[in-house]
């Protein structure tokens, strides 16, 4: 038998020989780590028997697509040990996430964090049983008939639903389920794995359905991968924004309000202040004009935009005006469009750059919202850019460069670019298509930023790039979107008069650089872990003063501070100094100024930075030199 | 016959004798300039006859009710000459209003423009006529008889629904009306009068009625407080901030998003977030703290507020989301008080300071809205002011000061002070009332700022001061508002910790200094009829070259200004230079620099005033001092 590898060499093989068989002859240690096999395009398991003229690719453990059959089979393995443990318990599905994996289970009383260790315990017991995974074939009508006999109608109701005449199942000693496939092929792979959490969640995500328990885990080939994620998580959760805005009283959300509707805290709205000051005064340098538009229209205006065809789902119900439906607004487009159709443009005033910190309203199910980075609404802090098609390369250009120094400027410097090109429903003729999607490139590669193709993963009406950041531990967050769009334009018929005196149609782009204040502010929050560069800290320096004495001049030096502009707090209490030290570091207050008799005597500041390390005896100019430079450069170091 | 005067004189007059007898026997020029009489707190015409013991007051040209007493004539004169040219026309109702009166028709054809002219030459006609104006009684059922025989439905559906038995009727010629009067005893008396406009109103301003003709006029005394008023109304049409709006391209409404909200275009923008940068600086510099809250928030919300109980006519119907009521917020203090409620205070945490650009959504009737004067969306310049009952003259005095210098940057310097006091019906003990009313006395007192009573004319939850700012043509707008409440504290049981650990309620104010954005840009806007100031100025400064030679200087002056943050626009066109002088002009930019041989070579600037004025060949780093001292000084001057 002929089986071809990826690198287009041939080897030959015993007919009935296995995908590990094959990996056997290439070598013991590729044998020792091969998971699965994709055979002619598909997977499968190592088990799976090839055929002459076969082209074989062999998954080992470093491949991604490896760890997703572990984390499969682990997800199998979890809902064995749960039967097992919970006979009542009816299994439903568990898919792969990001790094791990869940199963939903239909029991009455949810699983408590002492149930969840007895089931990882048992899964260990199935694990050292060494128990052999395997494929099963059978007609659809026999796989229903199957699961209803073993009382499992969650799994029979998927069955009866798929439009397939045959399913496959997985069997590992006495427990069976559906599954795609393919798995490892014996339970004893299975060593590194964690339960972490419980969580309700409605059958088929349908509130009206049945609440189903969901138990979360993660796997992962070697023990040191996993204790680094486990540690990775204690890091995310150390640094869960919803856990710091409220000690670090930055926002909050209320019942009496609703659900995913932020109100920004006084010490979260200096920082949103800073931060939108920083970003109108880039824009405006950056040669764009900030516009302000209502957060209501009428329902003909998102008509014509089509928001009520295809994005109706989102939109909240409309409010009755004398007769008329008005929507609160999903995206401010619509609204800078209206302000371009105010007059006749002409070629000569295209470029327009026209940026807005426009507040939309989004629907999102209560069941998905989370602190900032999932909410209802959100300022966006958008722009459109209406330009012709020669001027699209350069402005595109310039956005991915204004978008590096925004992001650095906020102290993240690993970025990632992800192009989406056309899909296969679409708007907007192929010439644009490729002018657009050719102008991302070519303005990427520009850039310098590392990149990826995302072929057909664009919207249908326009390619786009999307800009990831990775934060302080190593997370990924998709924040800026730079988005052509073919459609709008034609919609509300915008055009231009070109130098021939001809009508034409510009070219529009979307753009959002941190995406929404709500979500940056989140992401800004774990990155730093709550410990804000001193440019947008809340508070910048706290006085504290030793005793009474020092009252006048430390009153002195606050007014000073804050007539440079600096964010100042001052604690006068009679509390003994250490103590104040000890709430300043809680506040995460980059600079305390420890004033005591020495420095009124001399004028002078000893600063104890948030690090712990101090700056004794400082004349105070020469301090004030010392912010001036760190709130200019906006510098992420404490000092200098 | 003894008739007492107001400054506590008596008068013997004959039996019989009229309230014009009393006149001339005091004096011929009283006489002359008497217009009518109040007889024991009543209004009388001139020919009502007195009785013993009477108290009498004699009204003269003067006095503001004369003005009244005129217009109200006027009208009546203008019914009279439009039943005697259109017949068919049937009279409703025709009240004074500020600076004139209005009388609406039901007539088929709309008054035109030349209809006004021939209406007001009847009118001249009917006064040279010299009639008699004589009041008449009769019981109501006659008087409905009376006006259903002369075709006059609505006057016998307006008298049918009186609570009199008896009415009064005026009538001259051939002309009667019914009217509480007084009026002028001779249309010869009504001498300087114009009609000014027609417009169409709903009987009764409700539209499901029948569309009338209003005709507007005014009356005066004397010539020429006629024809001030007119150059006024003049003065006034070419200010309208809606034509300078367009013209000068700061804001725009369509149909399309709907009536009343407003899009701010990029000019208008500009100056927006001027005076937003310019308004949170002050109150950052005034102790205030920045909040930025949602635009909705659930039904349970404005319940507990009250806002559903009182103010829900101004409100837009409710938004569904997940089964629960949403509404679009017509004020922000529920979210400010949320805020407060997130933790437990302290009276050393008061006061509290609270500020936000708020953008709120009110429910008005499509006929009210104007411009930006009446809009169904605007962002108020909204705060909220907590603290201890100790603290609230000294907030209630920094809060007048503060608005005094707002007002004075913005180049409005005569602010008049009004004190509503406690109503009828009120919330909050008396205690309380009397606290708060005498604060703000005092507050105003200290102010310097001139003031008037106005008692009983608080809402129910606080007494208020409202100042009123005086605009370059003498209007008086009412923009600023102090505002206790009583109300909100109690319904949203907020409390703070006294020094004697006892929990107590504290003091709220609402205060607005601008009233709205949208308002003050209207007004601002009308103001200075869009000459604004240099610091406010949408572009301050337009660079104009006079040949292509001047380019290279030209762009290298531009990016020097805009890197000093001046808002700089260039005409670098192959147009004559004079051409170009005039398109600046008309956008009433400050500044104009024109750039020829002799400045490049020099280094200079020649810069041309938007007054018209010229200052050639200024040393360019001069001329940067000096706009750094506009622009600082915040100066309404055009130079230095």
């Amino acid at each position: 038998m002929n089986i071809y590898l990826p690198d287009g060499s041939c080897i030959e093989a015993e007919e009935g020989a296995s995908v590990l068989d094959v990996a056997e002859k290439i070598g013991r240690g590729l044998a020792k780590n091969a998971i699965a096999g994709e055979v002619n395009g598909r997977q499968v398991d190592l088990y799976y028997k090839l055929s002459d003229g076969d082209n074989l690719k062999i998954f080992t453990k470093n491949d991604r697509e490896a760890l997703e059959i572990l984390r499969h089979s682990t997800a199998h393995l979890m809902a064995h040990a749960v039967k097992r443990l919970f006979p009542e318990a009816k299994v439903t599905i568990g898919p792969v996430v990001e790094d791990g994996f869940y199963y939903d289970f239909d029991i009455d009383n949810p699983f408590t964090p002492e149930d969840l260790n007895s089931i990882e315990k048992e899964m260990r017991k199935l694990a050292d049983e060494k128990m052999d995974i395997r494929r099963k074939e059978m007609s659809k009508d026999e796989a229903v008939k199957l699961f209803n006999e073993m009382g499992e109608n969650y799994k029979s109701e998927i069955i009866s639903e798929l439009d397939e005449d045959v399913v496959s199942l997985y069997e590992q000693g006495d427990f069976i389920d559906l599954c795609r496939g393919p798995h490892l092929d014996n339970t004893s792979k299975i060593k590194h794995f964690k339960l972490l959490s419980v969580a309700g969640a409605y059958w088929r995500g349908d509130e009206n359905n049945k609440m189903l328990q969901r138990i979360y885990g993660t796997a992962w080939f070697k023990k040191s991968e996993l204790d680094e994620y486990i540690q990775r998580l204690e890091e995310a959760k150390k640094r869960d924004h919803r856990k710091l805005g409220k000690e670090l009283e930055l926002f909050s959300s209320f019942d009496e309000i609703g659900s995913g509707l932020i109100c920004w805290l006084p010490k979260g709205s200096k920082m949103r202040l800073t931060i939108e000051d920083f970003w109108r005064n880039e824009h405006i340098k950056n040669d764009y004009e900030i516009l302000y538009t209502p957060h209501i229209g009428k329902s003909n205006l998102w008509k014509t935009s089509g928001h009520l065809d295809f994005y109706a789902d989102n939109m909240y119900s409309p409010m009755d005006i004398e007769g008329q439906d008005y929507f609160i607004k999903p995206m401010n487009c619509p609204f800078h469009i209206m302000i371009y159709k105010t007059k006749t443009r002409s070629y000569r005033d295209l470029p327009l750059r026209w940026a807005e910190l426009g507040t939309v309203y989004r629907y999102e199910r209560s069941g998905v919202l989370h602190g900032l980075l999932r909410v209802r609404g959100f300022t966006q802090d958008d722009a459109h850019i209406i330009c012709t098609s020669e001027q699209i390369e350069d402005e595109i250009s310039e956005v991915l460069e204004f978008s590096l120094n925004i992001w650095k400027a906020f102290g993240f410097s690993s970025i990632k670019g992800y192009i989406a090109t056309k899909p296969e429903k679409s708007v907007g003729d192929d010439a644009m298509w490729e002018k657009a999607t050719s102008s991302l490139t070519k303005a990427i590669e520009k850039s310098g930023i590392d990149f990826e193709m995302d072929e057909g993963g664009g919207a249908f009406y326009g390619p786009k790039i999307d800009l990831k950041v990775k934060d302080a531990i190593g997370r990924e967050w998709q924040m800026t979107t730079i988005q052509f769009d073919f459609n709008l334009p034609e919609r509300f018929d915008m055009t231009y008069v070109d130098s021939d005196g001809r009508e034409k149609r510009p070219f529009m782009v979307h753009r959002a650089l941190l995406g929404s204040l709500e979500r940056f502010f989140g992401v800004l929050t774990e990155h730093y872990a709550g410990a804000f560069p001193f440019w947008i800290a809340p508070a910048q320096v706290k006085i504290l003063n030793i005793s009474d004495d020092q009252l006048d001049y430390c009153k002195s030096i606050a007014k000073k501070l804050k007539k440079e502009g600096f964010r100042v707090d001052t604690d006068y209490r009679n509390e003994k100094i250490g103590y104040k030290i000890r709430e300043a570091q809680l506040e995460k207050i980059p600079h305390m100024l420890i004033i005591g008799k020495d420095e009124v005597e001399n004028n002078t500041v000893s600063v104890r930075l948030r690090s712990g390390e101090n700056k004794n005896n400082l004349d105070f100019s020469e301090y004030i030199g010392v912010i001036n430079e760190l709130e200019k450069n906006k510098s992420t170091n404490l000092w200098r």
